[in-house]
């Protein structure tokens, strides 16, 4: 009754309902913006429509998004979220990633080694269960375990009844739970990739600008039962590709946004939490770029991460430059304080809700005295040790009841978990040896060398000879020696000698406890505060703002639309022209040079079709990939990229007219080369039937 | 004797001359950088090489510069330098404008209406001669006068002796004085001119931007006696035009800089004369948008000044952005502080130079007080009534003798002043209706209806009924008329009737009001002080720094390089490929459309040809259509433009490093363009010899 009531005062309260700024929003499914769609753009989609569009969407588990282009599994994503799929089943003798990759016919597909993707099947919103399932009175640390007992309980129902993956979600910081069955494919096969060169044209300069010349795609095909999938949802290419001023949608899985984060949560990444994460970063960057001038083939083998880092770095400049701008803080703030005030207008809500804030605040106070620790403590700058890390875990994790394991040993989660810890992929103790050294050395110099971790990590040992000890006698290369300790138990674990297990048992009662730190302190009080801060703005706001990001499947709308860009018009697209010039004009200095394939093919190219081009939709890191569709559901370009003007996006919308873009490959571009270039009459055909 | 020994003091104070910094300087050709050219750049040339690059250089007195490029009078500018007289020799019917020119032969070679050229033929130092004419004890008034007395004794001398054009000029703010001599064309065709939609291309928007995709060029022809004039300097043309990391030159006549100014006079700049010139030009500018917006005709009569007027705001926009951001004044305010610290340490300076700084304080103390006034009080918005301004002062002050005179009344000044009086360019009395009554309008807004300039020029009436009369009343537009007019003296023009004179008369007091104000108050004390100024300065660091531009011929140099820009990289050079793709990529919208000549065209243009290019040198307007030169004196491009990095240098030097360029069209551009767009073999023979 009391519950009844609240909500009666809940929408009785709807007054101040902000309007949705243009184009905002990486929407779920179960709540596309209809209303914005139908008002800005004149667009009514059928429920048809959109469980179309949910189905033909492909969630790559590298980190990234894709999209059906034909019934027979062959989905599109960009080159460099296959990229880690391409190093995998390179060579020092054969290099997909620089020489790019066609299959002419099924039989030459290359099966990527541990690509898992994704298809949201189904969602049903399980908020009541989960919420009601914490008692009146629980202490955070209760609520928790109140809150996972029953997520593993509706995850293992699932599971059991429908064989799908099952996942319990968190949105609006824990103000609604959803279960997500995604239907998942192992069996990936490398149709087509373009070479790096031309994927990422202009590297890490070009990066996150526009105009832009990447050809960044990559076709992959399901295979279930070792047949291609049979994928009836899929979008049909289009020969035109994307208009100037046209409607579009993205459909993918953006990876992470912070919107929703508190005053007291943003100044923490600003402090500490951003510039230890650059440091971090820094760090694993050097290490491997050091590395990588050893020689060719070891700059083979860490170019991949290479890119990856300094692609991670570029974006959080930018994400820290957005925090530091006291007119974009001050923003939040104003927010906030927004919130609160109506909260206050409400003695009900507010002796609820209000206290929310203030909570976190407290909590996050005891942030930056560990922050360092939690930070440095972990062995991920290395596979091998990883793999460690995660044996040594399993072991543990794995004896107890499924409701309290880590959420990732959750029986639901065992299948996925096992699938990428034995991957086949290729390991290069070389390079395991420079990057994991150079951690402990980061790791030594940050905390100290009477820190636990340390100590643990080096048993008296200097990084150098730690590392070289663990990496050098470890069997952990050895799929089928991994599995044996996985099936050995926690006793095999415990009494193994291997030296890379060893380095993961010693650390990992430190990790243990800075992870319950985390949780008990941090975690534990987010997800109770953020409950009550989320249903606060639901109260003030109803359901008008999307949730923040989690790398689950969203959709975002916008416009193919240029901008202004200091004094002068940036176009909506550019043209293989463009790319041309470019090349030209740094005189083909690497990273503007361009493969011999372009050099040799210039002319046979129509060179004013268009190769890229920006829109207006709300995407992040994860949306890499995404289908660009218009209104008919039809591909006109793939997402590969976000303009500068867009970075701090993580942390706040930014309106289409400061300038910040998406950034896709135009879908005539992407044909005219596969036509033209690559000579791949099968794959268009596919595509287009032509 | 007393000079003598503050000499002495002078070089042995020489303690802390400032290293100069990468390529900084408009330098004139008695002062080259020969150690920072020898140093950076290994680059030593021979006075020989120098006279040659001098005497090959052209001022365009519209407001530009050019180079001979062939022994027969031919000279390169840019389109935009030359447009004033394009527009002139335009009609109705034939826009040479939008279509572009190019004579064939001598005979269809198009005569300038009123454009004089000038060759700076030899120099010569006079500030002992200037100096010492005034008179120990002298008031800044007295001063003035006894300085003009024998600058015009000066020029007047030279003059006779060569016949040549012969202005003092001053440098340094009055720290030294040049005689310079020019010679003078006066009868220069037409030869060669691009279609303003390719010369400017991307329109206002890209107009100081980089990358760039302009022919911006322009050939014109001096002629002396009916023959094209003999000019054995000029420069060679260069096939291959500029390379990336080239040494290049750029001679020219630069505007005007203001680096040297105390920092009382930037902060008026900044508070008071910049914002108060932008309304000016604002007005103006919406004036001719107007007018232009009535047709087709309307629109071709004003578009030259609506283009001109756009520059201006937008470079002016940029150069006050510069005085706004504190970190650059700071510097300002750092240097002057610095130059007067080292003056402290030296009591026998000390009590010479540094009260200068405060008397220009107090002189711009009382400015802001006057400055709508004096930048109101004018008809310069119509040429009619600058005409009649023109005539009527002209009347008065040739009567006094030749060194009472306003300067540009000086004998030595009489022929060019006639020379551009009695053109006969055309006149548009309807446009001519708007933009005087739309200046008038503002005036009156500004001033208000009791201001003396304002009632002398309505007389009673509004400002459209004024300017109706006048304009329509007028005589003017005939240059017979005007001539008349000139010779009938004095008397002539006090018993004139013609309307528009009679507003010139009316408002002639006001204007010599402010004029006298101007000069006592503000340039007298300005000379005095700027001349101790200057000798602190040259005494502490010697003449390592160039004076500020003034429209005299000067030499810069740099390096032809690319930039950082936001986080990627900008190449040194565009290419047709680019312009294609921007085109393109705008659907060639306006204004990134295309002649006709260049769709067309297209398939016959090696696309990979450069276009335009950046180079490192520091320059300002004015500098437009300078030759840039390798060091063997070739033409390898044609300066046109700098990039916004580089806007405010008019207050600084802004390094090279921080991305600001000098924009220039590539030499082997201009060629391709001549060979395959524009069939024109025979200017292509003239400049290359094939």
């Amino acid at each position: 009754m009391k519950k009844i009531s609240i909500l009666l005062v809940i929408f009785s309260f709807l007054i101040s309902v902000p309007v949705n700024r243009a184009d905002e929003g990486m929407w779920t499914f179960d709540n596309p913006p209809l209303k914005q769609w139908k008002e800005r753009y004149n667009f009514a989609p059928t429920q048809e429509w959109l469980d179309n569009v949910r189905l033909a969407s492909v969630r790559l588990n590298d980190g990234g998004s894709g999209g059906f282009v034909s019934p027979d599994g062959l989905f599109v994503t960009n080159q460099h979220v296959a990229n880690g799929q391409l190093q995998k089943v390179s060579t020092k003798e054969k290099d997909y990633t620089k020489e790019g990759f066609y299959a002419r016919t099924k039989g030459d597909e290359i099966k990527a080694p541990d690509l898992e993707c994704n298809v949201l099947v189904s969602f049903e919103n399980v908020t009541e269960r989960v919420q009601s399932a914490v008692k009146s009175g629980a202490s955070d640390k209760e609520a928790s375990e109140q809150r996972k007992a029953v997520i593993a309980q509706i995850e293992k129902d699932s599971l059991d009844q429908t064989g799908l993956k099952s996942d319990v979600v968190s949105f609006y910081s824990g103000g609604e739970y959803w279960l997500y069955r995604n239907k998942k494919y192992t069996d990936i096969r490398i149709v087509f990739a373009a070479e790096e060169q031309i994927a990422f044209f202009g590297g890490d300069y070009d990066n996150f600008t526009f105009p832009r010349h990447d050809l960044d795609v990559t076709f992959l095909r399901a295979y279930e039962n070792g047949q291609p999938a049979k994928t009836p949802n899929f979008f049909k290419w289009s020969e035109k590709g994307a208009v100037e001023d046209e409607f579009v949608l993205a459909s993918g899985s953006p990876g992470s946004t912070a919107r929703l984060l508190t005053v007291a949560q943003l100044a923490y990444q600003r402090e500490v939490g951003n510039p230890l994460q650059k440091q971090v970063w820094t760090a694993r960057l050097n290490a491997l770029e050091k590395y990588g001038k050893l020689g060719d083939e070891q700059h083979r083998q860490a170019s991949g991460s290479i890119r990856s880092f300094n692609n991670s770095l570029k974006r959080l400049t930018g994400q820290q430059d957005g925090l530091l701008m006291p007119r974009m803080f001050a923003k939040k703030e104003a927010e906030e304080k927004a919130l609160k005030d109506e909260l206050a207008k409400k003695p009900e809500l507010q002796k609820l809700y209000a206290p929310a804030w203030e909570q976190i605040s407290i909590a996050y106070g005891g942030l930056p005295a560990m922050a360092k620790r939690l930070a440095f403590s972990n062995l991920a700058a290395s596979r091998l040790a990883t793999i460690a890390s995660q044996i040594v875990r399993y072991s543990a994790e794995i004896k107890k009841p499924n409701d309290q394991r880590y959420d990732e040993f959750r029986d639901s989660k065992l299948e996925s978990f096992k699938f990428g810890l034995l991957s086949p992929a290729p390991i290069y103790p070389e390079l395991e040896e420079v990057t994991l050294t150079a951690w402990l050395d980061e790791g030594l110099k940050t905390l100290g060398a009477n820190d636990p971790f340390i100590k643990a990590a080096l048993n008296g040992a200097t990084p150098a000879e730690a590392v070289k000890r663990a990496v050098q006698g470890t069997q952990l290369k050895d799929v089928a020696f991994r599995k044996s300790l996985l099936e050995g138990g926690a006793d095999a674990i415990a009494k193994s000698t291997d030296p890379m297990i060893v380095m993961g048992r010693n650390v990992e009662p430190i990790i243990r406890e800075l992870r319950a730190f985390n949780e008990e302190k941090i975690l534990n009080v987010e997800a109770s505060a953020g409950e009550k801060i989320s249903k606060a703005r639901f109260a003030v706001y109803g359901k008008s703002i999307a949730p923040d990001a989690n790398f689950n499947l969203r959709i975002s709308y916008g416009k193919v639309k240029g901008y202004e860009e200091d004094t002068t018009l940036v176009p909506y697209k550019t043209t293989f022209f463009g790319l041309y010039d470019r090349a030209e004009s740094f005189g083909e200095k690497p990273p503007y040079d361009l493969p011999t394939r372009y050099k040799e093919g210039r002319d046979k190219l129509d060179l004013s079709t268009p190769l890229n081009f920006v829109y207006s939709a709300d995407t992040i890191g994860g949306n890499s990939g995404s289908p660009v569709i218009d209104r008919n559901a039809e591909l006109v370009g793939l997402n590969f990229d976000s303009n500068i003007q867009k970075l701090s996006n993580r942390y706040w919308y930014i309106e289409e007219n400061e300038g910040s873009r998406a950034v896709a490959v135009h879908s005539a571009g992407i044909l005219e080369a596969l036509r033209k270039l690559y000579d791949a009459p099968e794959l268009v055909k596919e595509l287009t039937g032509k």
